[in-house]
């Protein structure tokens, strides 16, 4: 699958959550290129034939396994893990889903819904939601991370100083990201990836899907670093910012309901211009919307905005 | 100022403040478009020869001066006010402070600190922070909305759901506003122009800049909105994503702690790699620097990230 790789993980050696007394699926010197072979956060559970029946009879205990882990020759704890991403190969299969308890809005949207997605994994062309919805898209990692040093075994869901679950939709090719080494070996495991989400992942979940990624693994020694930092080489949204965005915002004194505001007005004002239910207004503003804080210093209210770009319904 | 403008409002008619009390400086028919010139944030205490001293003896009383307000004929409770962003002439002054008591690191930056900007307000340039810095140029009205229907004096510094100081940097030339109404006439007013600010405005103040706003307001009758929202024809980020971005992170169960933890690792990151004292820094990312909710559902830690444009050093 890749010509310049150092080595191939493939999907079968995976882990649920974290815990530094996994045995390493391989050892590799610093400078390794690496191809991961990631399944999606279903563990495959889901597929493209599946319905809401396989949503709602999906094993938690299965949720976003992760490629891994890979012992670093050298690592240490206080180094930083610098990994390269260099590529990733799209499956053209996804999932979008409202897990009932899962996601920003969970107390309005209790009952489960899916979408499968079908999309152009060779073009790469926005990829259909409904009738008149289309959804750039951007693959990236949701999950990339090195294990932490506390023992025992940790949830998966919940990202770490070491990374993890960070869901950060500019995880995309090119990018460089450090991450802290908290044991010997750093550890490192990758997968959830998805082909497209807006910055928040309001809803839960992503464009879920199968993918491989190649990317580099580098040690920079003994070096402080608090949480984990990356650098993009250009920019991080042009794949959907061309014809502007509808924005929504909240207003107030806790971030996090301003979050809530912010996302509720935007599923009222799609609901009310184009032909879509609540939830399906919900999963789309999580593949595509971005959350940003607006301003966050005019005490004692802060400003939380949700920008829905007008290109996917243009 | 403005050839097809319906009226001018001249930057003397400020108020202080909100109060729905205030004597409307001009009545006008839905569809107007008006010229309002905007005093800085300062209300001219600071201008281009200004030092540290003169932010130091301003009046706080003074601060954030709104041109206005206009009295809308036909506004009730429960309308809409369309503010459509026309045009805004810079002046080519500009100021950034850290204010002691304000800002979101406010605990970390107690001393006050003043830098002058002298941009270029005809060719909009990059504007020069310290030697090696160029900032891109955004104008915007940090400060629009209708007075509340709450009786009596309310602050500037805190945005309702009426708008005000809503330091929102996307609110430029050709954007529709779209903010509810709680009073007859709406009461209308603008101000606390910024040349550039970054979302977030972490450090308190943005390049705040006298200008002329020019702008169009329409009303549209009994229609619920909840929270302002807003329009954007078109990318919102094109001024400064060209080379990519540095980004920082902030992981854990707070988002405010988490947007801290981003613009501090930020702040140590440029300290580290540029010439930059750490206040410096501060101010810099306050006016370029965008902070974003990369994801918000990964219970119990959500990931807060800051991006800082690398065109700014490149």
């Amino acid at each position: 699958m890749c010509q310049h790789c150092n080595y191939t993980i493939h999907a079968a050696q995976h882990h649920f959550g974290w815990d530094n007394a996994n045995a390493p699926v391989e050892r590799v010197a610093p400078g390794s290129t690496i191809a991961f072979e990631c399944k999606d956060a279903s563990a495959g559970q889901l597929g493209p034939d599946s319905v809401l029946a396989d949503l709602i009879a999906m094993d938690p205990g299965k949720a976003n396994p992760v490629t891994g882990p890979i012992f670093v020759d050298g690592a240490e704890p206080g180094d930083i893990l610098k990994v390269t991403l260099e590529q990733f190969t799209p499956s053209g299969f996804g999932w979008t889903a409202n897990i009932p308890g899962f996601g920003l809005l969970a107390d309005q949207f209790k009952d489960p819904a899916l979408h499968i997605w079908d999309y152009d994994a060779a073009g790469m062309t926005p990829a259909l939601f409904g009738p008149a919805a289309r959804v750039p898209l951007k693959p990236f990692a949701g999950t990339l991370g090195n294990a932490p040093a506390e023992m025992g075994q940790h949830s998966i869901i919940p990202p770490r100083r070491v990374g993890g679950n960070m869901d950060i939709r500019d995880l995309t090719a090119g990018v460089e990201i450090y991450l802290p080494v908290e044991v010997a070996g750093a550890l490192f495991s990758i997968g959830d990836t998805h082909a497209a989400q807006g910055d928040g992942e309001v809803c839960g979940t992503a464009i879920e899907s199968p993918m491989d990624v190649v990317l580099t693994l580098d040690l920079i020694k003994q070096t402080p670093l608090t949480m984990p930092r990356f650098t993009t080489p250009g920019p991080v949204t042009r794949h959907l910012d061309q014809k502007g965005y509808e924005v929504t915002t909240g207003i107030g004194p806790d971030l996090m309901l301003g979050a809530r505001d912010a996302v509720s007005g935007m599923i009222d004002l799609l609901c009310a211009t184009h032909a879509l239910s609540a939830v399906d207004a919900y999963m789309l503003c999580s593949v595509c919307g971005d959350l940003r804080i607006s301003e966050v210093v005019d005490a004692p209210n802060w400003v939380v905005s949700f920008y829905f770009p007008r290109a996917v319904f243009d």
